[in-house]
Order: C-alpha cells, then structure tokens, then sequence
C-alpha cells in the first residue's frame, strides 16, 4: 500500500479540521493507504520535510477524528506561500523538490485543503506532474469562510462562520435595542471581494427585530452619501439601527473608504482594516446620535463553539470524498458540492477540473443584491438559510470547549 | 393583593434577565403579589408611567420565563439616570413622583436589577421610603459582567462573561498558532476598575496551551516598557504571544494608555477605547513581528449562546430570593450569593444592607496578581473555575438563538 500527504492552507476556518478527519475517516474505513502524512504548515512543510504521521497519531488518541472535528484553525497549521510557476526556473527546482519527497515517502495522492491561493498550488503541481509524468494524484479539497471558489454551491467553513456572524448581529441587536436613545451601530465583517459573509448577517433578523437595517457588500459599488441619508431616514422611524458592512467596500472610482489604511499582502490582495471605524466617525459626525463600530475579527473563522452542524458534516463528507475520488484515479480535480433542486435541502458531492477553479472569485450574483445597494434579496436568504442549521456536541471540559493539543505548531 | 414593580438598569449582561425569570417563577409558584409590573428603561420608565403587565405577558407566552432566562440583555430595557439625592429639591421632587406611581398601582415592592449605578438609585430610594415612613420595600438584585459589587462573592452575569471570554481567547489562540511566524495578538477585555474580566482569560489556558502568556489588569500600575520586554523574551521561546488586557490598564502615573481618546460619561466613569490598539501600535514598532489587536465589545456581555449555566441558575435563584426577602419585610438590601466553604462549590443565597454596598467597587485582590503585575495566580483561577461552568439548553429556530421578541423597547 502506498501513502499519502494532507496539507492545510490558507486562512483558518472552523471546518477545515472536518475534511481532514473526513479523509482519515475514510481511510480507516476503506484502507486504501498505508500511511496519512501530515505536512506541517502547508507546502512549507513539505519543502522542510516536516510531516507528522497522522494515522499513528490517529490509533494513539482517542476520539481523534471526533476531536479534530470540531477544533478549529489547521491542525496541521497554515502558510501564506504562493508557488512559483512550475515553467520558471525556480518553480521548476522546488517543484522537483517536492515530488522528490513524495517519492521518499513513496506518495500516491496528495491532498490540499485550502481555499483560492491554494488551489493555485493544486494547480501547479498538478500541471508538473503531468507534464514529467507523475502518477502523484494532486487533489484540492475546498475550505474558506469567503465561500468565494468557483464551481462549487458554497465552502466548507462558509456556513459555520455565517452562523456566527448572524447569531452575533441577533446579539447585538438585542444589545442595541435596551437604551430609549437613537443610536447606530455598524458591524464590520470579514470579506474582501466577496461578500458572502456580509451577506449572512441578514438572518439575524426576525419578525420582531429588523437588524441589521442595512447591508453593504463589496460587489456593488457604495455610495456614502446614499448610506448617511438611509441612515437618517430610518433613524426618523426607530432608535437604533444596525449596519453590516463588508469590509471591501469600495466606491464608483474603486476606492475604499479606509483608503489610507489599505496595505498589500504577498498575493497582491488589499489588506483591510478599519472600514467599519471610518463609517463610525462619518456616521456621528453628520448625524449626532450615539454610535458604535464593532469588528467581529478573527472569531468568525475561528469561533467553533459556534459551528453549523451541516458544515462540518458537509466538509467531513467532502473530506471522505477525497479518498474516493483519487481511488478512481482522478487527479487535478477539487472537490464539489452541488445543491439537488427540489424543495427540502439535500447535496450531492462531485469534483471538478482544478484550472476551471484556481485564480476565479466567485462573487454574490447582482441579482441577488435589492436595487439600492443597502440589502439582499430573498433569494440570498434561501440560499443561506440551510448552511447554519444543526448546533454540534462539541467536547467540553471544565465549562469550556476542549480542543485538540495543537503544541506541535507552536515552534 | 397588593403589586410590585421590576426595573433594570445599566449594562446589559446575558444573566439580568434569567434573575426577572426568577422573581417571576417565585411569584407564580407563592401568589405574594397580585401583579408583577415591569418598567420600561429603569427608573425612566417609572417616572413616564411606562409599564408592562408582566403578569399577562407571562400567561400568554408559552415557555415565556424559560425563554426570558436565554435572552440577553434587558428585557425590560434600561437607563443610564442619576437619581439626585433625594435631600436636593429636584431629588425630593423627582422621588415624590416615583412614590406616587408606587401609590397610584398599588406597590408594594419594587425591585431595581442592576450594576453600581443602580445600587445608588436603590439606596437613594429606601433612605426616601424611610424618611417619608413609606411601606413600600426598595430592594437591589444585582448583575454586572464587571462583578465590582461589594458584599458578594460574584455578580450575576459575570461568570457568563468570564465563559465567552476563556472561550474566545482559546478559539483565538488556536488561530493565531497557525502560522509558523513570530506574532503578538492583542485581547482588549472590558473592566475599567476592576480586572476580574481580564484575569477570566487566565482560564483559556490548557495543559498544551499557555495563551494568553500575558495578563494586565487595572488594579495594578501598567508598565509599557516592562510589557515589551516580557513579550520580546517569551517571543524567544515561542512564536505565538497572545496578550489580554483590560481596557482600563493605567501607568503609575494613572495615565490611561489610550488617554487622548478618554472621555467621561454621565457618571462621571472615564470611558475607554483603543487600548488594544494602542498598545499593537507599540508593539509593531519595537518588536517588528506580526501584531494585531481584538476588541472584544459589546459581545462578552451579550452573547447568550455562549452563557454558562451556572451563572444562569444562580441568577435566577437570586432573583427568587429577592422575593423572599420581600415576604420576610426587608427593605433597603441587594441579594447576595456567597461561597460555602468547602471542596466543591457550593453557593448561598442572602441579602446585605444596601449602605454597604452601593457606590463601593470591589476590586481584584492584589495578592491574586503575581509580583511582576502580569499574570494572575492560582487563587483566581481556583475562584473563577466554577462559575463558568454547564452548558445551557439554548432555544434554537432555523439554526439560530430564538430570543425573546423585544419590539417593545424599539421605540
């Protein structure tokens, strides 16, 4: 029999340890390989020759796959590391690097889970291994909060980090509505180009509560002055209003509105901070009521103790696919889920070609956006709704959720 | 049978309406009073004649305490009113009013559930009640996720928010182990005077984890230079240091760390932001790592999915309590819960003199801050520990909280 390397890459999610566990899973099952390598901090680790050895760890420790399940970020820890073109001279030497390694380990499959910049690795490597003719299947297993790939209905990751951003704009509404003052808050949520997570912050609301009153996603181009005069006038008919808001928003000419905040990161993407802040400062400088900003930071990729039960049995199930898919030979492929038309919610999983995924962004449909720019559309709504359901048992110990030891990551 | 009124007051906590559900609950299963009424925005509600029949509400909504019990923040709204001492000619006045609607629905208790500020308001209307030979019975139930009250062991909503907070730091940390770089993460915890907020991070840790490695908290002079060179040593050692501080750490001097952005509420508190972000700033520049700063906000007191249990059930009891208290004739007390010494944890239930506590803080313990004012020792851990503990069973709909409907408060 031989093995297989899985890495992690990217930013973190809450359900990128499912896939991981969906795989060993999987394999315990169906023993197709010998051993499950784990390379740590993703391709990194696989140029240091830094692999733990996962089906070891798996028969050691009890519950492991349970566990990893609903531990949140990589247990196998992240990179930012952008591959060079396979055809460039220094592509190629770290290319032949690292099969030189699968071969050490006699590797069949390789697995990365991560999300855009790491199919763009899935890419590569799987165009190298074709073009020396390899026969290490390259394989991508989807995960970003962003729910931004092409060719899939939505990420792992996505729905668990929609159910925090709602279950927290529903907390914070409560939080908004107990003063008799006029008042408005603007939530800043994570999401650069698309803004899928801004957008699920419409659940929060219920027949009773309205909030947030205002959405704001990066696809439409936003109109400060239009987002003042809304603000205004609902203010006119209730004290306290909420507004979403993607942090990539951008006006007609493309600028942000925390322009001057905006640095770039090594793939070139803008790195925001502050949107939220600078909307708080217009906000209560043109219409003098109270008013707040809140960033939800980093918890709405990490919080697992809020997690979508239906996103991490989704990403598990993705994760096992994975198996499937390089036992039927595929390779160069990412793995899929698809909606089945109809009326109750049900999905099948596939897998689709690499080079018609990497480097796309799949943003919210116009369609879906209301007229104005300020909301979603029902048909967002229907969307969204399913990928929160079911709340997991998630391991608790003294009071607090009980996550895997991740020491081996901390250098 | 004669009435009562119910009020809340201050900052909102997950806990204050679980101790409404509870003198609720007492009510119906004891029959003491005809009506429970609630006033709508604290004291503000009583003097614009705003009240809710509580009574009916709770025998027309199903499940309507159980559910009242996981709603976050006040059901009945609140205030930020100072009442002026009822020796004054516009305290006398306004006290005057309040006793009048007392009369006018037929009072025969009210009961103020809040922080400090309320406490004041409670004692300045028993010392009224008293000297104006009132039969009506003034009593204090406490809440405040700063847990500063005096004569307690802890307040109503702390521990709940001690629980969000170890369990966002733990979620935070995993995330920020992910990278194989060096890094600083910044936690701005609430607690302008006391740092009991802060010191429950301390319970993130695990026997594999040491985040966070740093704590700050106000009780103790904060010194920047000590802080840089503790977190430039511990990098040495480790890659990830994340740093919890609380929002009203202060130098020697009594500078604030962000004192060009302090500003003073009606109280006359100083109210605090951008510590944390005041402090990565230092950071990024001395250190030259990845740095970045998280607010924690208004979500540590208001986020009910993440309540604990124990906290809940005690809220309630005190809430029970305080009618209790009423039956036996006190008047001019706050309930108070206190520790059984003993093995395990162990609570009971009591009221105190109102002249003792209100307008007093009860602050950490300096002999539970280590010498070097940047950690906290074992003595707070063993008396946080069990207030965090047990899950509670969330009311959920289409994969949400399903809070109470609190229109009535939108105004």
């Amino acid at each position: 029999m031989r093995n297989c390397i899985i890495a992690q890459s990217g930013g973190p999610t809450v359900a990128i340890n499912a896939s991981l566990a969906g795989l060993l899973d999987a394999n315990a099952n169906r023993s197709y390989f010998g051993r499950c390598y784990g390379a740590l901090n993703g391709i990194t680790g696989i140029l240091d020759d830094r692999l733990l050895d996962l089906s070891r760890i798996m028969s050691k420790t009890p519950d492991f796959t349970d566990r990893l399940i609903h531990t949140p970020a990589m247990y196998l820890g992240s990179c930012r590391y952008k591959l060079p073109d396979p055809d460039s001279e220094e592509g190629e030497r770290i290319c032949k690097r690292i099969f030189l390694l699968f071969q050490k380990y006699d590797i069949d499959s390789f697995f990365y889970i991560g999300g855009n910049d790491s199919m763009d690795t899935v890419l590569k490597l799987s165009r190298f291994a074709e073009k020396n003719r390899s026969s290490v299947k390259i394989l991508g297993i989807p995960k970003t909060i962003d729910n931004d790939l092409a060719h899939t209905d939505h990420t792992p990751g996505f729905g668990s980090a929609a159910k925090y951003i709602a279950t927290s704009l529903r907390e914070i509404a409560c939080d908004a509505y107990i003063y008799a003052v006029k008042s408005v808050t603007i939530v800043e949520i994570m999401g650069r180009d698309a803004g899928w997570l801004t957008a699920a912050s419409v659940l929060a609301r219920t027949d009773s509560s309205p909030a947030p009153q205002l959405i704001y996603l990066p696809e439409v181009p936003f109109d400060l002055a239009a987002c003042v005069r809304d603000t205004k006038s609902l203010l006119e008919r209730e004290n306290n209003i909420i507004i979403a808001v993607s942090e990539g928003i951008r006006d007609a000419q493309g600028n942000y509105l925390s322009a001057n905040q905006a640095v770039r990161d090594k793939f070139g993407h803008a790195q925001l901070s502050g949107t939220g802040k600078a909307l708080e400062t217009v906000m209560r400088d043109q219409l003098h009521v109270k008013t707040r900003s809140i960033e939800l930071n980093v918890l709405q990729r990490a919080a697992a103790h809020c997690a979508s039960e239906t996103d991490l049995t989704e990403s598990h199930d993705q994760g096992a696919y994975a198996l499937t898919a390089s036992m039927e030979g595929k390779s160069g492929q990412m793995m899929t889920i698809h909606r089945i038309e109809g009326t109750s919610y049900q999905t099948r999983i596939a897998s689709s070609p690499i080079d018609q995924i990497a480097n796309k962004v799949r943003s919210v449909p116009l369609a879906w956006i209301n007229d104005a720019g300020n909301d979603v559309r029902q048909e967002m709504i229907d969307y969204l709704a399913p990928l929160i359901s079911g709340q997991p048992s998630l391991f608790y110990k003294n009071g607090l959720p009980d996550y895997l030891d991740l020491s081996h990551l901390r250098g």
